[in-house]
């Protein structure tokens, strides 16, 4: 006879919606990290956080209702860090470090809740828009996107009956593994999970977390997700976005040497904050090349680079180039490839970089969001680009160029003023799917 | 936060094994029919069952603990017929009919507990034997059968871990659905489940009927399980078996003539005692050939026939030849198809045959037990052609010959002299894989 617990069950009758958002800790590692740099230089700088859907041809808002959605944005406002999730911040140690966030930070978070939206439509898309001071706002990027991303999951799976799920996320599982598998071949690998914002969905994250975690044993590193890496005793992985040179970039205003010397501005702000492993450049919000000529000989001290734009061989070898001709040896720098990775291309990247650098994959949407032929009937359950990105700071449009030209987001006139100010070397443009 | 039900959960520490068969009607339909018609004509007859690996390449007594299997054994002896089980059965219509298992049986069937066993070992293999009275011995065969494969299931998966067990299952359920998909494109399509004796485990067989259910709809007619067919609202399958002929067979003795007659004698019993549907003619024990060649015309008026060891085109092309030489339209016959059958032979079956004559597949150890290729590290869970047939009955050894010369099973003096009385007319050498 099976048995319920019937206080349970009784309870669950109550449920006025199943919130897809439950921890503020559900969130991305790096974004607590750059917070805190936030919190402490430039909280009050006010900004603009808009979310956008490169894959233009599906129409989201048609696919997921505006109250549900709300519903979802609205339970994300009521959440508070819990004193468990606060107690964890203050002793847990992140990349080998101890007391990472200072006790102020933690005393500020611990009475943070996410401040409000705006949200209307525009030919088939939401206009969802977070504004405020940038320590209040940008916290929503990984929630935002987590829950229409889940939403969609949801609406596409609608309908459909008990044992067709069951062997839609058997399929699912079947699929990753058979990737685990291959993975598991490579020697030396070193990867973790980034699929937080683009997921299927929080429980079947945590699956492909925990099996990732007994498929590839050491080989897999650990997480992004703050919530996840607490609850599965996993490292919490993670350094800088772009939203860093972004802002900094939009606040240099009209002065275009300020403007210039923004990404390095950031980098210095990040290495008087953090140390050791955590100084990882991300090198690619206005061209890595530009970076890479008017950097300072000192940035080659840096444990590593994330290209996150340029395709990974051409990037990697890039950098290493770079490197070298600043006399440092490549084997004791990290690459950390992120951008869009699946199966092939981090075998190919890994094979290729094996023993001439040291390498780390951060595994996104591929991880996490591939149903790609799991769904009966043809159904779609593919993934899109979505982003959550700061479109506005210090009362200006905020730019991105990336070194791929259809990743670039910001006002026309704004980005044709960067390509002026830092060049298109080595830009190349590929598509963007994920 | 997870909530268990706390007295399950202290319950569930005190367990000393798991179950594999857990209530008497865990078997097959056709065994209760069966046993009804031999309570009422034959319940003293002293017969020997006997657990037979046609696959002896597999060594099944040092793949499993011989231990492990007395305590499953022990553990189906305790069994007793539940009240609300003999209520189903006494109300519940089969095939149409209502009261198709009389009160006096039902009331000797209240009382009834499956008999001692003998267990040995030779050369890899168990000897495993049941001996007593017909009534009371035949009903083990299932429970003996499913016992043996899921504990060769559960010692292959021993050590697995977490995450490779629920990716175990995820590929058997993709790829149980693939094959669903497949049938469901066969237009008039009428299958159902006989996979209880081959099943890798109970729980397994359980979701692949509940996802033939959803998944087949209408085709999908219901499981040779009876405890399923209660616990899921199906119809029982099943009608009669070799061990009919072949005891009647053995209690012929020395005479060739009373021999010859042994299938005939059967066939009239069955139908005193059971009607419309239920009429369905094993013919192969002793050679189809045989059987056709000596059968009364009024034969060509049950239902249909189960070809059980012919290929199926051939053997049912002979059958509806055979019914056309009789004057009766094939179009209002059944043939049920029930030997080894997949997807592919089910595919090429049903083609064959549509708008000539009413076909019905009773899928099997394809079903309930097709793990290639899901099980991680190649282990091997493929499963073994085990039986469990009647080997002596009066004092004299049983044999069966079967079209398929490598199913005959029997004493090879005695199958000599059947083969001398009955003839080898259509025999044709397969395979034995399931």
């Amino acid at each position: 006879m099976p048995v319920t617990d019937i206080a349970t069950r009784v309870h669950d009758h109550g449920w006025r919606l199943d919130p897809i958002v439950r921890s503020l800790l559900d969130t991305d590692f790096y974004k607590l990290l750059m917070l805190q740099l936030i919190w402490k230089r430039h909280r009050d700088v006010p900004v603009t956080f808009s979310v956008v859907n490169r894959t233009r041809a599906v129409r989201i808002a048609e696919e997921i209702d505006e109250g549900a959605l709300r519903e979802q944005l609205d339970h994300a406002r009521t959440l508070r860090l819990s004193k468990k999730e606060r107690i964890w911040l203050a002793g847990n140690s992140f990349y080998g470090r101890a007391q990472i966030f200072e006790p102020a930070f933690l005393a500020w978070l611990a009475d943070y809740r996410l401040p409000d939206y705006r949200l209307g439509r525009r030919g088939g898309q939401f206009v969802l828009e977070f504004e405020g001071s940038w320590a209040e706002v940008t916290l929503w990027e990984i929630p935002a996107l987590a829950i229409i991303n889940e939403l969609r999951s949801r609406a596409a799976m609608r309908g459909l009956g008990r044992f067709s799920l069951d062997v839609l996320y058997a399929r699912a599982k079947a699929k990753l593994w058979d990737k685990v598998e291959r993975l598991r071949r490579l020697e030396g690998l070193v990867l973790s999970d980034f699929g937080t914002r683009r997921r299927h969905g929080f429980l079947w994250q945590r699956w492909c977390v925990e099996a990732l975690k007994e498929g590839l044993g050491e080989a897999f590193i650990g997480t992004s997700n703050v919530l996840l890496a607490m609850d599965s005793d996993l490292e919490a992985i993670g350094t800088n976005g772009h939203e860093l040179p972004m802002v900094m970039a939009a606040l240099a205003g009209d002065d275009d040497a300020a403007l210039r010397q923004a990404p390095f501005t950031v980098l210095d702000e990040w290495s008087q904050a953090y140390g050791g492993n955590l100084k990882v450049v991300l090198p690619d919000a206005f061209g890595t090349a530009a970076l890479l000529r008017d950097a300072p000989d000192d940035l080659a001290d840096w444990t590593g680079f994330r290209p996150d734009s340029a395709p990974p061989i051409e990037g990697g070898e890039a950098i290493i180039a770079w490197w070298r001709a600043r006399g440092r040896d490549p084997r004791d720098k990290l690459l950390v490839f992120s951008d869009g990775m699946d199966v092939e291309s981090i075998e190919t990247t890994h094979r290729h970089f094996a023993g001439r650098v040291r390498t780390s994959f951060g595994w996104g949407t591929n991880l996490t969001n591939d149903f790609v032929g799991c769904a009966p009937d043809a159904r779609s359950l593919g993934p899109v680009s979505l982003v959550c990105k700061v479109t506005r700071a210090g009362g200006r449009p905020a730019v991105k160029l990336s070194d791929n030209p259809n990743k670039a987001v910001g006002d026309p006139a704004e980005i044709a003023r960067y390509l002026r100010v830092f060049g298109a070397e080595g830009f190349q443009a590929q598509a963007v799917t994920v």
